[in-house]
């Protein structure tokens, strides 16, 4: 949708729009309502390198224990996950599920002819917190979904498909380089926005010729300006993973900021997926500061003000209540002078150095896109943080049973 | 209510239960309802001694900014507190309106045969931010309310009625000291937890004979822990504000420990009352983190869990859903070990070992109070985080128009 000098992102492609991937979802019957929950994607080389970055929980989960491990040889050949249950708080015996399902995973791939190591096998999973998985149903799902994988449009979305919980539709991206390669990916959830079905899960692959570090550096930067800044609730999964696998199969070697600027333009557009269908929204909401210190500062008070429930539920009723966004800036850990704070609403100014500003109370807020725009006017450095609104509908699904 | 050593808490009365004080409540008109709006303290002597802890908000309203700077005597003669505005965000006419404010009031008391003066007047305000208080009405009823004061029950309760925005309920407490001398308090609000008409405010008074300093640090141990352990939404106003008076009129001298006591016994009722009737809310949580290395580690952990919007879905839905809690606390600056947490509600083990505990989706939260007791097995300090769960009528009543 998006052209950038002649190159093109789109989202009707994901993981399988770089060239020598494959992918599937199918239903393996982990969820109870029998719709897909378990997707593979699959590098057909000839290369294999890979980097991640996973939740910052102290409490892991197993999956994420499992693939942090394999990560550190930067080398993948194969991504499984699962959608209908986190394995997360499962002790010693839900890591050896994890363990297991790897297992199971190489030893298909190797018998339908490819050399696959368990070593060589990420996983992620994503549902309710503190249940096993029924690996009597996982364990033969796992070698049917070997057998199902596609390349080109189909698998991607199969996979896209296999991964949502309480997702809304399947989120993918692919970006177009005007030099023949390619970056792909899907993503479900966002944060720990969704009830007990929780969970950001990202996969993203490459066709370019990219080594580990390389990639790994990419990733960082990336994630450090989109999913990093996309916070709809404050609350952290134990099972975020954002996987990214390189092939080397368009034969073209990017410089390091081509590569940079195709993994940040995918990543943007799947976080902004992931906003507009995040848990209960009505409002896509913007928080950008300016004039802080530093970029830091300016990140961290617009995650106060993303995240304070009083703005959150004004936005929810259309309410230009400015007075709670300076009320939340002020709590920031940042520079600033209280007297020199001026904020505006879809670029109507409604606090100019921290006073209400003529007009203020009667700001049309009733579209579904809020554009918060807040300037410390203490430094030159600013920063977005994407949110959404306090909803009715967020508690609602929240407050649901998780039996 | 409670007896403690032939000491006595009771919630009949508040801040003219010690001796030589008066108060009282009117309406001025600020608020367009014609409810109280307007509540006067009133310290007879013959001393003045007084303490205060405000909002730790740098965005701090006109009112705060006055008495923290009257408060620099450690001396009061009277508090007037409204409703119905909070200037806060007003520029310097807000603080121009505030000073007027404790101009009149001196006048009006000194006409009144009291040698009174602005610099001895905290004031209090509490309402919607950024708009400025109609002082047309204001200034009137600052003489009128000097007529209307009266000591005992009276006086402490039309006080303590004026000063609510959208409690339903007064609060105030009272501790009768078997040696003869007391500690009352009135209290409004919960944090930034109400709508646009937020803050905490609360007045203590006390008739032992007791300097500044002793004041001071009887009310910053009290605060720290109890309404510093107050989080009903992790927002926190521009205008909250302890103050606490003593008058000498008992003419007993109670020892720095006694005082102590008395004012933590005070400040935890009322910190319970403000809990109970917090916005929205229908679940009365305790969120108590023990086996932490540090008692500022227990809290930090506390409060994470306290504030996170997924927990509080959870309890408003009755859900014995702990994996929530896990992934709140995994997210706690503080030192833990993410295999050896144990969690349980109400008493009943649902986590063990950070391992689900058997019957532990079967816990039964469907009345009012809930306890979640996190022991994190890494040291011997605890402590307690009050808070509410997260309802639709909490977003229901904050995201009402501001107009």
């Amino acid at each position: 949708m998006t052209t950038i000098e002649g190159s093109k992102l789109v989202r009707s492609q994901g993981v399988t729009a770089p060239l020598g991937f494959r992918a599937a979802g199918i239903a393996a019957g982990i969820k109870k309502s029998g719709k897909p929950d378990l997707a593979l994607v699959f590098s057909e080389g000839p290369e294999y390198a890979a980097a991640g970055v996973f939740t910052s929980n102290k409490v892991k989960a197993a999956p994420v224990r499992w693939s942090q491990q394999v990560l550190k040889t930067g080398r993948l050949r194969a991504v499984i996950l699962n959608s209908g249950g986190a394995n997360a708080c499962t002790g010693p015996l839900g890591f050896q599920d994890t363990h297991r399902t790897a297992e199971e995973l190489a030893k298909a791939l190797s018998n339908w002819g490819t050399d696959t190591g368990a070593g060589e096998i990420a996983v992620c999973s994503t549902g309710l917190i503190g249940d096993r998985l029924p690996m009597d149903k996982v364990i033969p799902a796992v070698t049917e979904i070997v057998h199902e994988m596609a390349g080109g449009i189909c698998g991607g979305s199969d996979a896209a498909h296999a991964i949502m919980t309480t997702d809304t539709v399947p989120k993918q991206a692919a970006y177009h380089h005007r030099d023949k390669w390619n970056v792909g990916g899907m993503a479900k959830g966002a944060g720990m926005m969704a009830p007990s079905l929780a969970t950001m899960l990202v996969v993203l692959t490459t066709d370019a010729v990219v080594g580990a570090e390389q990639l790994d550096a990419a990733l960082r930067k990336a994630t450090g300006k989109t999913f990093d800044r996309l916070d709809v609730d404050g609350s952290c999964s134990t099972n975020d993973t954002v996987l990214l696998l390189a092939n080397g199969a368009s034969a073209v070697t990017p410089s390091q900021e081509e590569l940079d600027a195709a993994v940040l333009a995918v990543c943007d557009d799947l976080a902004a997926q992931l906003m507009a269908d995040a848990e209960g929204v009505t409002k896509r909401v913007r928080v950008t500061v300016a004039g802080a210190l530093t970029e830091d500062e300016a990140v961290a008070a617009a995650r106060c003000v993303a995240r304070d429930s009083l703005v959150k539920t004004a936005l929810f009723g259309s309410d230009p209540n400015w007075g709670r966004v300076l009320a939340a800036v002020g709590m920031a850990p940042v520079t600033l002078d209280p007297d020199r704070i001026s904020v505006s609403f879809n670029g109507n100014p409604v606090c100019v150095d921290s006073v209400g500003a003529p007009g203020a109370r009667e700001v049309d807020l009733s579209g579904a896109d809020i554009d918060v725009l807040i300037d410390l006017n203490v430094g030159a450095a600013s920063a977005m943080i994407r949110t959404t609104d306090l909803s009715h509908g967020y508690v609602e699904e929240n407050s649901a049973y998780s039996s």
